[in-house]
């Protein structure tokens, strides 16, 4: 192991997060609050531990994918650890536990929350919140390698590492530039949505934060009752951005450079939006048949945005669905595991994943019908590398491993079983809000310590997709070879 | 596909299914009952049924695991319809879902039940009930082949479709000799058990019927409270024998032919073992810390009676353990998911499929770690084949899919998602009791015709292990080519 580049790595990172918090501190300034204080420290301590763990730049750049993990894991520990501080400094969360929770749910862009009420936070809180699901949606680690002058070997470790999704494409020869484009085109729709929601009348405070959500998928919001009192117009602007942010991005950068039919081929893309129009369907009949909403309209554009806040693992609300017939709490809780495209900035187990899954089921049915055929699994007209079949596999097991064993240690709390599987899917898939005792109107504060430990790490394994922070706790990984 | 080798199959299963009511008509001629008739006309309408598909033994021997599937698909149809009959004649069960439910039930050992109270029923009734289970356990086609006299490839691959687990290994060169053993071995248990029983004071009738139940890990009671008011002796016995009916039947070939070593050191025994000694402790000292037994002996006790029933998929209880705190609760819906042993007569989705997918996580964290290493899934000391690797991720992703769906399917009742759930697991996993509204205390008769027909199927995809009814289903296995 090359425990100096890892250092190096999360030195940087550190660095990197002292910067991005001082947007926040600006905010405090404008709005004259004494969370300054607390901000000013944070930056401090995080430049201070980033330049100490960095030291000078390691000579030996031998970089397997095991450091990219064990370097990826350890940098989201630590900027989940500094992320934290501002919120005990400020006294808006006191308790350490719950502060961490609060932080790792921000950069994972789960958007689960231990408050009650967010609105007697400072405004300068709020922005620093809201402001980590957007450094966690796209990876602070691909944002990292935009910037250093590295070679092609590391670039590609730690992408793949941070990146969500069987596997990670580059869309130009150089990993480094493929990074930096995919993070225009994250600034830019940031910005379009934001300036659609101004033109809506929301304040621009209000509009910052609720893209910065939106777009990393995370689901903190500004107001207590999460979207439900702004207008109909801007809950239609976010439904539409939610689902936007959920699609691989390699479609934008398909229309970007002149291939628009390769972006609408994209068989995952058509499979996301086809799981979500039949989502949609389902959920707007069976509230409406229920009578919950006056008109079918008002039904459709309330289940729209459910559906494209919970599959794209947003985890924004309008109402509480918790309270809806239980045909549509299926709906949302297995949509909840679908997740949203890989390469995209959503959760969940991804659509490739899923469509990867049918698909060799369908071979399988297929070979036993044709003794003598010979069939393979395809994407996007190509067939699928045995590796990936291989890999996304082995996804399967373990996640399902770590959501069994995540259950029943929340099961230690003796709370109700529909809470303790909701807790874990909306946490291991990057959701925010679940059903029953975490749902919409309420949240995770009913949880002891220990179970909130449980979902920290669930809320990293599900971002991270499982595989770095496994080699990170196996023994293997520290011993001597 | 060769129609004329499976319409001979079918035929012949029914005129043996008729066969095996005869002990059902002996028992009514016994407690003089009504339902002797109803009974004799079951048994003639199987044999006239079974006589015209039969036909004349065909000549062409085709016989690939297409025609295998299809066979074992549509015979296990067909004896539930003809099962269902004296349920409905009797009177016992008059609507007709219903008693095709129970018969399902039984025949797929699962032991889900529609009715409130079975003690109103004819004796008869209930032994054909409980007879079902026996014959489920084993598989009425392994039985069926033990019988006739035909070429090895048929009988290698009905056996392969019927039998539980990921391969199915020949004891003996001779596939008939290797079902003819089994046979042996599983009428010699259930033997013993009633012997067993007997010295305890169970009345002889309660002994075979539980027996039955036993042997086919299925669950149907004769008494209302199922096994809670039988004696603490009688209740042990049973949990010995649920145990020992878990255990991979190859392990008591090993001992009877003078290789006990070899039956130690199968890794999935000692894995199922030590799971179920896992479960009973976490379980007993759950129940014991809320206070719900007088002594730990007691709470013990209990606890080794349910985790037994469930992880086995019998479904026998002692006590409502709907009643019993969330941890113990989690615990048994886990143990629901992992099932008996490969080759024992129970179902879920078995030891062997998750110590096989532990292994291949364990292989993936130990590849990242050591990019230059080579690592194999190893069972019993020799490399796993790579086609039942592949295999048992095949079956992982199509159980995970009918499980998703049937739960949906559920949900259109609007019953609660804990009962939705449970019921999924309990049937698809063939072992009965659920929690919440399907809990050891309440039944199946909640849910609506249409839920009952999904959980028919689950019943049977379970016991099948998926693919024989899903390539029943799959368009392409009816067209011409």
């Amino acid at each position: 192991m090359n425990y100096l580049i890892i250092r190096y790595i999360v030195g940087m990172t550190l660095i990197l997060e002292g910067a991005l918090m001082v947007p926040s501190c600006v905010v405090a300034v404008i709005y004259g609050e004494s969370a300054l204080w607390p901000l000013v420290i944070s930056v401090l301590a995080c430049v201070a531990f980033g330049m100490l763990l960095r030291g000078k730049r390691p000579d030996n750049s031998v970089f397997f994918a095991r450091e990219g993990f064990v370097a990826v894991a350890l940098s989201w520990l630590a900027i989940s650890v500094m992320g934290a501080v501002p919120f005990v400094l400020s006294g808006a969360i006191p308790d350490p536990v719950q502060a961490l929770f609060e932080a790792v749910s921000g950069f994972t862009t789960t958007g689960a929350s231990i408050l009650a009420e967010v609105e007697p936070l400072p405004k300068s809180i709020l922005f620093w919140r809201s402001f980590t699901h957007w450094i966690g949606g796209m990876g602070v680690l691909v944002f990292l390698l935009t910037l250093l002058p590295m070679s092609g070997g590391f670039h590609m470790s730690l992408m793949k590492a941070e990146s969500p999704g069987p596997s990670v494409s580059r869309l130009v020869p150089k990993v480094q530039t493929t990074a930096k484009i995919l993070y225009l085109i994250y600034i830019g729709m940031t910005v379009i949505e934001v300036c659609l929601l101004l033109l809506g009348r929301m304040p621009l405070f209000d509009a910052l934060t609720l893209s910065f959500g939106t777009a990393g998928t995370g689901g903190f919001g500004v107001r207590n009752d999460s979207i439900a009192s702004y207008s109909v117009y801007n809950q239609v602007v976010i439904t539409v951005f939610m689902i936007l942010f959920g699609i691989n991005f390699n479609a934008y950068f398909f229309i970007l450079f002149h291939k628009a039919a390769a972006a609408f081929k994209m068989e995952e893309v058509r499979a996301y939006l086809g799981i979500i129009l039949a989502a949609v369907l389902i959920v707007t009949f069976n509230v409406w048949r229920y009578g919950l909403f006056d008109s079918l309209a008002k039904a459709f554009q309330q289940a729209a945005f459910q559906v494209a806040s919970i599959i794209t693992t947003t985890g924004y609300s309008t109402v509480d669905f918790d309270l809806w017939p239980e045909m549509s709490r299926t709906v949302l809780v297995m949509i909840m595991f679908i997740g949203a495209c890989s390469g995209s900035t959503g959760g969940g187990i991804k659509v490739s994943r899923i469509v990867i899954l049918f698909k060799t089921v369908r071979k399988e049915i297929w070979t036993y019908v044709h003794p003598d055929g010979v069939m393979k699994v395809r994407m996007d007209g190509k067939s699928v590398d045995h590796e990936v079949v291989r890999a996304t596999n082995v996804f399967f097991a373990a996640y399902f491993a770590v959501f069994s064993i995540s259950v029943l240690l929340l099961s230690i709390d003796n709370l109700d079983a529909v809470t303790n599987f909701t807790a874990v899917a909306a946490t291991l898939n990057n959701i925010g809000p679940g059903l029953s005792l975490v749902g919409p109107s309420t949240n995770y504060s009913v949880y002891s310590a220990r179970a909130l430990l449980v979902m920290i790490f669930d809320m990293l394994a599900g971002r991270l997709e499982l595989f770095p922070l496994l080699v990170l706790l196996s023994g293997n990984t520290w011993k001597k070879f």
